[in-house]
């Protein structure tokens, strides 16, 4: 495995390989490896001839009250992990190669940034889309592998791909749990032994609201209160949200219809955790409209 | 030569010549091609192996009050002109290929646009770099070319290029002339004759403000008063601005130093102008600062 913290280094390896004809899959990560992340480099693995795995906490994408500074950081055992799973190049910048001097140009997202993380999370996905175009133009990559915990980011990423017609295909990839339904987290360590046993309730809740769409329930805001009070019910969270919306356009829907995400986002006094479950139903009968 | 106006035929012939090992030199322009786009070709015929002209008139960089839909447009000159000159690839798509929806992601630029033609075409810059994403990520050049008649178009870009980390090499071309020195321009053809016949002392004024420069002049408010009474004794037209800035940074100046761009924009009845002359000083002495 090489491991490279220049852009100027990555650029000459990808380039390379690009001549001898080899196919690149692309894993962007914050690092503090766990096993959501090591399915999308066993995916990569997979479908390319070279993995890449980016390691770089990005501070544009993070909150002046957010935890940027404290955000889990384990280097050596990412290498670890990154090698043990047959990563070819592990890139890891430092803040200063990535961000030299102030951006002269900036990424905006206009578009499904009202509703989920991007309500509570303002100028989050303009960071996120900003070092994407730059990690994208450092790494060259034909796939790129984002998981589906974050089911907002996939849909804010399929939109920069599309709109900026980035020749790279998106690969979404499920969300891993623990055995109890947890998601995995790079923030799931800043739990409380309490919180931990309480923060199942999240999956627990999502899966009663899939139930209930199962057995016929298509209100809404019957599907926000159930998931609502499952977690009122087994946690001490604080709720940020808990929406029913389209996906991949996230429009808030008053009536479950076509594909459906419904997410949730809670505040624990040691982490921000989010989840979120899709339903598949039939397009919604427009006759009438 | 081939015309492509479809993105995905681009992106995989792009592709197939990257296989190939071979350069590729890319021209974007809005068409109605002149000698300056010419130039531009030449130069990139001269660096590469494949040269790639683009003509696509760009309305997210046109103002709701500027001249789109009457941007000059006649593609069978401009095809037959770009064979002549050795292109090998002429993009040319429709606007519904480029914007086929809104785009749920924009490129805003945040540096250099407070001065010359960012000030009173405001968005004008978020427009070019948006749709330079697109093309640079269509494209796939190793080399961009760009007419320094437009020094703040290649500042923007230069930005653009850097912050993004495209792995791509800007090239600016010095500005082409008609005989009597008025910078060519595919607005010129709207000019009336007696418009024509005063366009000329735009560059006149640039000159003798450079020529003041030579003899000693380092004063900008001086150098702004030349260049204005020079275009007001000689044109009709209404000056838009005369601004002495820094280059690339683009920061106005009061005391010349470095290297200095003089630029202006004039409004005739028939098209508004804009040309620039660069000078080159000692950098400024900051002792005592």
């Amino acid at each position: 495995m090489i491991v490279v913290d220049r852009i100027a280094t990555m650029q000459a390896l990808m380039r390379q390989y690009r001549r001898e004809g080899k196919t690149i899959g692309f894993v962007p990560t914050m690092g503090y490896l766990h096993d959501g992340h090591a399915a999308l480099i066993d995916r990569a693995r997979e479908e390319n001839d070279i993995v890449v795995l980016s390691i770089f906490v990005n501070p544009l994408q993070f909150g002046p009250n957010e935890d940027f500074a404290r955000y889990p950081r384990d280097f050596e055992r990412d290498r670890r992990i990154a090698g043990q799973h047959g990563v070819d190049v592990l890139f890891h910048p430092e803040v200063d190669e990535m961000y030299p001097a102030p951006l002269s140009v900036q990424a905006v997202v206009k578009a499904r940034t009202d509703v989920l993380c991007g309500r509570s999370r303002p100028g989050h996905f303009d960071g996120v889309a900003t070092v994407l175009i730059k990690l994208f133009n450092i790494v060259m990559p034909d796939r790129a592998y984002f998981g589906m915990k974050d089911a907002q980011q996939v849909a804010v990423v399929a939109g920069l791909i599309r709109d900026f017609n980035f020749p790279i295909e998106l690969v979404p990839v499920p969300t891993v749990r623990e055995t109890d339904g947890l998601a995995k987290s790079s923030r799931n360590v800043y739990l409380s032994p309490q919180e931990r046993k309480e923060a199942p309730a999240l999956y627990e809740a999502l899966k009663a609201a899939a139930a209930a769409v199962d057995r016929g329930e298509r209100n809404a805001e019957a599907i926000r209160r159930l998931v609502r009070e499952h977690i009122e019910a087994h946690t001490h969270a604080e709720i940020d949200y808990v929406e029913v919306c389209s996906y991949p356009d996230l429009t808030p829907l008053s009536a479950l219809a076509g594909t459906v995400l419904i997410a949730v986002a809670v505040r624990f006094a040691g982490a921000r955790l989010i989840d979120n479950i899709m339903v598949e139903l039939p397009a919604a009968d427009r006759r009438g409209e």
